[in-house]
């Protein structure tokens, strides 16, 4: 059987890695005995607690399928081709497990693809696995674990599904971890902000969104001070001011989001302040503003501004 | 709760027509009570012999859902957009069953979706009651089982799934009916081609692709008489040329399928006749071929033109 390699999109996140590490286990258990687990890059501080703590290796990081001589892939946690390996149009792509919506993504073969829009496609790995009637073991539970909390803040975005919340005490007694405290120790992890320079900060997790003519950077990190980072601000806008000119964004949105309080700040450069003042119903003092109880920027700010830059 | 439409394919086939019926009734059983079975055309004689031998009345035909004051809607046996309902575009797609490859088709927002590489989409919808522990009603199973036989020409395509043998044989049980005799009855019924005008032949079961910028129709029809369907040819010929001009296919691609030796003559007209010749390393003779052991469009037919027509 040729080699299939199972992935999460590029700057992988902790529910890309555990849904592809625990979705490429299951697949072997399926009998599709060569698939392995890889990263589209190098795990981020947050994902790396939650591997040490459970005692599984990082995945090793590949660029291209065709050059690990594997012409057959299955996606986790995205469809998107601008988020996947770079050869994706080149190879069979035999299943996907997501829960974003779908674009930019086709086949040319009938597949598996197994979409719900709950919190986390780890959600969905484990929903497979018992589907199948099969053990969960501790270490895999431990990782769809750590995604899910990852992906909806340990189940406070607007994101989390109903499902969500029994999928978590699950897993965590599988597991062994007591929910909380691991998973406000998990999402600490990720909050690591003051060693990194600017440039790093505004790329930890960064989407850029195409809105009527409009290329928006919207950036996020987590944290538990956002004072903190505050304290930055002028260096922060240097490098945001950089990557503007060197990209060619309209506007840069800088989401400074609070673990703890479910809070973000918005720090906002470019040249439709006015358009990102409408959309949150705010006034931005400095650059910048308070915006209380956004968590997600998939359900919180994307649209927004979406529909802001419409008009 | 706001109406959900829920159909399958535009110039519905059985497993069109049983699995969107089957998956409106599973969808009101999950809680979504204003899911309601429609076609995007009138059943061909093939359906009709199913739903009048299950006692099931055929769904009403709709051209738009906003039209029918529906602004959400579930797709069965399709994904791509232009095999569906003329508004797509405007409405919310809540969830997706089909055993097709992906292409044309995007969303707004996160979805259900599940698809399998099976013989059938009446066999998944077959699997989701199954998955929800509910007895599946005799008539429901008997639309299903009818998709499934539809679809794999009563097991024998190449598209039939190692797993969609015991489907049959469960649904055949629920449904009451011998599976052979009930299958050969049912494909025999969909093989009256003589009454019919050309221009109908050539729709009876026709989908459009967009293949690498050219608007391909691939046709086809079931016959246990090949050289009866050949000899209309001329009206046939005149009826393609005429649907070629009015919708502005580059090429159209007739499938003649003897459903008793699982074989096809292919007539193929158009700009590209040698990606076509190409595509099956045949050569047309007065325009048309001899294909051996081909009976599936979506195996046999669709990805050798989507491959020759690449280059």
């Amino acid at each position: 059987m040729s080699k299939i390699l199972v992935f999460g999109h590029q700057n992988p996140d902790t529910d890309a890695i555990g849904s592809s590490y625990a979705f490429a286990e299951l697949s072997r258990l399926r009998g599709l005995e060569t698939a392995e687990v890889v990263a589209l890059g190098d795990v981020n501080e947050e994902t790396a607690f939650a591997l040490d703590y459970f005692g599984v290796p990082a995945p090793r990081v590949v660029t291209s399928a065709k050059a690990e001589g594997a012409d057959q892939v299955i996606l986790t946690d995205h469809n998107e081709f601008q988020q996947s390996i770079s050869d994706i149009r080149d190879v069979t792509i035999l299943g996907v497990v997501d829960h974003h919506r779908v674009a930019n993504f086709e086949t040319q073969a009938p597949l598996f693809m197994i979409l719900e829009p709950v919190g986390s496609a780890s959600s969905i790995v484990y929903r497979q696995f018992k589907a199948d009637g099969r053990e969960i073991p501790k270490a895999t539970a431990g990782l769809l674990l750590s995604g899910l909390i990852s992906d909806t803040l340990l189940l406070k975005s607007p994101t989390t599904h109903e499902t969500d919340v029994k999928v978590a005490e699950d897993l965590a007694k599988i597991a062994g971890v007591d929910l909380e405290t691991y998973g406000l120790a998990l999402l600490k992890a990720g909050t690591n902000l003051a060693t990194k320079p600017a440039d790093v900060l505004i790329d930890i997790d960064a989407k850029t969104f195409e809105l009527n003519g409009h290329s928006v950077r919207v950036a996020q990190v987590n944290t538990v001070d956002i004072p903190e980072v505050l304290a930055r601000q002028s260096e922060i806008e240097t490098a945001i001011k950089t990557a503007m000119q060197a990209n060619a964004y309209s506007d840069f949105v800088f989401m400074i989001t609070d673990i703890v309080n479910s809070n973000s700040e918005i720090l906002a450069l470019g040249q439709n302040s006015d358009k990102v003042e409408a959309a949150f119903n705010f006034e931005l003092k400095d650059n910048h503003a308070f915006l209380a109880g956004a968590v997600s920027r998939k359900k919180q700010v994307v649209p927004q501004l979406t529909e802001s830059f419409s008009k």
